[in-house]
């Protein structure tokens, strides 16, 4: 059996900002996508818990033949990444670096600011991920813990989506730097907003944007790039109708979507190792 | 000996907005650069003559603790990327497909601009990679002849490369796109121009700059990003004190540049293969 599949996963819908990237940038892939909205947010939880989620989850979609792996939650990069590399023998990418990459190409002054959950925020994963590649960067980071409820209530859009963004950002008020990385999945879904509420010279950096460049890297220097797409799939732990609806509203086109009941004390983590063929 | 060294060759002194990029994204990394100036411009030689010519820089690169190679220039990633990636057991990155990936990135409407020497342009190298991962994109290709002999007069960020810029473009006046490939590593230094001639919606894509992400993303996924830099060199085949103004021009920094004389008669490629260790 072919291996053509990128397994895309996320506490919940957010990750489907990667996905609709994919589909965009990458139109010959096909893509599995696992929302873990039953359990969603994983903002709030411990790493250790993120980190159980994050291989159960993986641990369902190697059923399927995957040829790479796509963590596109921020929560669950920081947490988990590095260990899921260690344990699949698959291109497994995360959403840090590639944001964190596309605000180092875009800063002319070396002064980048970076939004997200507590979660990711407290991590500190981006500043990590920043240093690393040049540790005289400066970087201004904020948790924004109410841009996910706002996207999840369906008020993008809307002059109070527009001051909910305004009040969050204005703690970076004073601050200099001239891009901005979205730390989150969801967020890229209040552009219209930021634009509003950001002076014009900061560049928005999206990891969803940047996450599918950096997939469409990785495949292509692997030699995996598919020639033919086959149909996405949809797997949600939480209402399948909900997600449905949300699904269809961001991507633009008709989605089937499975309900997955995950039992944990079935699962023994790593039960598996894939190799590729 | 650790292998941190990277290798960067171009027929002239193009390149150089790659390596500029390079130390500005990845400041931890050393490159070993090499200008082929005796025999630039590449662009009207054959295709053979192109390879023949970048293997064997890249067997003098060889000499040196190589852990990655990038072909910064268009015409010899066109003409020799695909062989030299064959027989190089090292990441081996050209231009082409960065830039590529960028400008689908960046366009919302799938029709993209190209503009690059006559060679670049005849090869459709950048059509084709543009279409193998997207074959629903438009694109519009043009040859600037004009644009690389401009920015070797050394006439950049003047009125008169304003009006050589303007009418260089002119063929595309009438298309549809909204992000232009500057497919020629001459080219991000009339960037003032481009912008100065373009309508504002139109996003200039710089291979330099994305070729630095390109690299900064495969080093980061083998494992091979470096600690600790060390010195740049800096070697060419014609007059070492010519091409030291261009570069500490460029650059922003004092270079010493070595004189090499390679001959033809006494390299039998591939003379050798490395294996990372």
């Amino acid at each position: 059996m072919d291996r053509n599949v990128i397994g895309v996963l996320d506490s919940g819908v957010g990750g489907l900002t990667v996905v609709k990237e994919i589909m965009r940038q990458l139109p010959k892939e096909t893509v599995y996508y696992f929302g873990d909205t039953l359990r969603c947010p994983y903002g709030p939880r411990t790493k250790e818990e993120v980190r159980q989620f994050t291989f159960e989850i993986i641990d369902y979609l190697l059923q399927y033949p995957l040829k790479a792996i796509v963590i596109a939650c921020n929560t669950a990069t920081a947490a988990a990444l590095v260990e899921v590399q260690k344990h699949i023998k698959l291109p497994v990418l995360g959403v840090i670096e590639p944001g964190s990459r596309a605000a180092i190409k875009a800063s002319k002054r070396g002064e980048i600011g970076v939004i997200g959950t507590v979660g990711t925020i407290h991590s500190k994963a981006y500043e990590h991920a920043l240093k690393r590649l040049n540790p005289d960067l400066t970087v201004h980071s904020l948790a924004c813990p109410t841009l996910v409820p706002l996207v999840e209530s369906g008020q993008r859009n809307t002059s109070l989506a527009d001051q909910i963004v305004e009040q969050a950002l204005r703690p970076l008020e004073q601050k200099q730097y001239d891009s901005l990385i979205l730390g989150c999945t969801h967020y890229p879904l209040l552009t219209s907003s930021f634009k509003k509420v950001l002076p014009t010279h900061v560049e928005l950096i999206s990891s969803a944007e940047e996450t599918a460049v950096e997939l469409s890297t990785i495949l292509q220097y692997q030699a995996l790039l598919s020639e033919r797409k086959s149909f996405h799939r949809f797997f949600t732990t939480g209402d399948p109708r909900s997600f449905q609806a949300i699904a269809q509203d961001w991507l633009g086109q008709i989605v089937r979507v499975e309900h997955v009941k995950l039992s944990s004390d079935l699962v023994h983590f790593p039960s598996k190792e894939v190799r590729l063929p």
